[in-house]
């Protein structure tokens, strides 16, 4: 006997995963990393106060979170100056990310994105039937007019753009964006996914009104609040668009640890501050030790730097390999010309000086 | 200017949600509950070795988890006695109903469950666009030869099953599910939502080859385990079906310290044990209130007990409406017969008491 057959749309798709994880390449090699530099996790740590409240809140996980994550809500809405209505709390970017593909995304449907961004988009594209257009990388930025050009020709959905960029590290000024939302063809989404937006330069963050019917922002507590494992983010943007997500979301989805947390990590802005100079410092530290072994650190608003091998992807993948080989979990862009870079996260300095000692070893063992 | 259209399916859905959580109500009432009876959430508390865990892990909440959720796999495994290769953990039953609906059903494809069954499983088969065709329940159970009379007839791809079932609590013993399995017609899957298991006798849990191409099984930790605001539940079934979750779940969507937590959890079955016992007795407490106040309590194979009013649904309404009014949360059935119940939650003794208290009040207001 075998099992019944799988929907059409998911019996088309790869058994691949977008990501392998740290563990599974820590079990595979038999041994831990003793650099976590790939996945550009905050290892400068959570605010103590959000610690502290997702330990007294383990006490309530009998409990189902909140559905509504009011509370945490409330506060995204005063953080930002927005209504509630404008915020739907999620299970991460990844997890909004699904759900508003699943939302705007028919089999067939048109989105566009680059060459090289986000995997996990592209794989909720995937998964919901969509047919997925790319433009590449201009000057290892992502690329607004080619966007829009091509968002126009295909008449997409969806309009992806990271800012800051990942893998890159690069962005934008908020003028490129709002002129991008400006020149969006009609009947585009723009997908602004701001997950780093925290570790960027303010001009890099535009204004834009919260009612705005162009455009989906996604932010996170993964990244800037140290809260990866967490799960949970949230997407700012018109009351209509974000009261969408009620009709397929994972209702009582959202942890309840989770949801503490992130409410305390809000609270704690100086704690935020304090990581954004900490994560500054360690950009200037990874380039410093790049630039003393032939690599080029290229100029990140994020909290991880691209460091161009000036080779190609045949030896950055070597060296990848090598670092991971040599206990430095790190991962680099997935496609040409970017894929002459590896990607190294920002990390406190005992995670550096793992760097600093094991790079030069791993580039000689390439020769 | 207006948001760009959904996709046509999410368009057609209504904007409801499947349940209003209890701090929504909470908020509604401004004030809180006395007595959280509503959700079937386990107030005995979870394992202190978990809560020790979970508490010990934030530490690392930083970090992403394991995206593959190998430890936690591995000792379920062990646990059922099955390979790791049967086992796909997610967020909850809620989540993984969610990802196996959108594996199975392409829109239009037949789906077969109770009226009166679970819920979320039907607002998930809604969202993918199937065709949802109930039977009634039969004797205050779920009647599995109309579930698979009808599934032959519609050509059915999922059939739901609750076993123990809620919102009523009954059962039915392994060999009535086993020859559900025999007669299951061809393409058919059978969804064994088993959230409840650990509450069951014994002789209500059927021995099922873990290969079973024609069966999977949901289980979950928010119940006995008593975490359900951590969102950790896990399916066991063939491993093509398990490997098919791979190709559309959030890969990176469980969160960390609910990994840790529920692998404490398992192995505190000491733990487990002891909130067996208590929610048995807590049955018994909830049928001893119940018939001092002229309610019959249904048996109950679960941690909640449905208690017949003896009326109709309108006045279940009205007690259900009269007991939250009062502090009390509890729910009900949503359909007739069965909406002549409402549905009480076991719960340690300081919450006994006030349902005790109020019940009568309660009962005395609607006269």
């Amino acid at each position: 006997m075998t099992i019944p057959p799988f929907a059409p749309l998911p019996a088309s798709l790869p058994a691949t995963v977008p990501f392998v994880g740290p563990e599974t390449l820590q079990r595979r090699m038999g041994q831990d990393f003793a650099a976590r530099l790939g996945a550009n996790e905050n290892g400068f740590g959570t605010s103590p106060r959000a610690l502290q409240a997702m330990r007294d809140e383990a006490a309530n996980i009998w409990q189902y979170g909140d559905a509504t994550s009011h509370d945490l809500t409330q506060a995204l809405a005063r953080h930002h100056g927005v209504a509630p209505g404008n915020i739907i709390v999620g299970e991460g970017i990844d997890g909004l990310l699904g759900v508003l593909v699943r939302l705007m995304i028919a089999p067939g449907d048109a989105v566009v994105t680059s060459d090289g961004a986000y995997p996990t988009f592209n794989y909720h594209v995937a998964g919901f039937g969509g047919a997925l257009h790319k433009v590449p990388y201009r000057d290892d930025a992502e690329d607004p007019q080619a966007l829009l050009d091509l968002a126009g020709q295909v008449g997409a959905r969806l309009v992806y753009l990271a800012n800051p960029d990942n893998p890159m590290g690069s962005w934008h000024k908020a003028g490129v964006i709002r002129q991008m939302l400006e020149d969006l063809p009609a009947g585009s989404l723009l997908v602004l996914d701001e997950a780093y937006a925290e570790f960027a330069p303010s001009e890099a963050i535009p204004q834009i009104a919260p009612d705005d019917p162009r455009v989906i922002r996604m932010r996170t507590f993964s990244k800037a609040y140290g809260m990866a494992g967490a799960r949970i983010g949230y997407a700012i943007g018109h009351p209509e668009l974000i009261a969408g997500f009620d009709r397929i979301r994972n209702h009582f989805g959202v942890n309840r640890i989770a949801q503490a947390g992130a409410l305390a990590a809000l609270q704690d802005q100086d704690w935020l501050a304090q990581v954004q100079a900490l994560v500054a410092a360690s950009r200037d530290r990874i380039a410093d030790i790049a630039v003393r072994n032939g690599l080029t650190a290229l100029p990140s608003a994020t909290n991880f730097v691209a460091l161009d091998t000036g080779r190609d992807g045949d030896y950055a993948r070597d060296l990848v390999a090598a670092l991971q080989d040599l206990g430095v979990f790190v991962r680099m862009p997935g496609v040409a010309p970017l894929d002459r870079c590896i990607r190294v996260s920002c990390a406190p300095e005992d995670q550096m000086a793992v760097l600093e000692e094991r790079l030069p070893v791993a580039l000689a063992k390439l020769g």
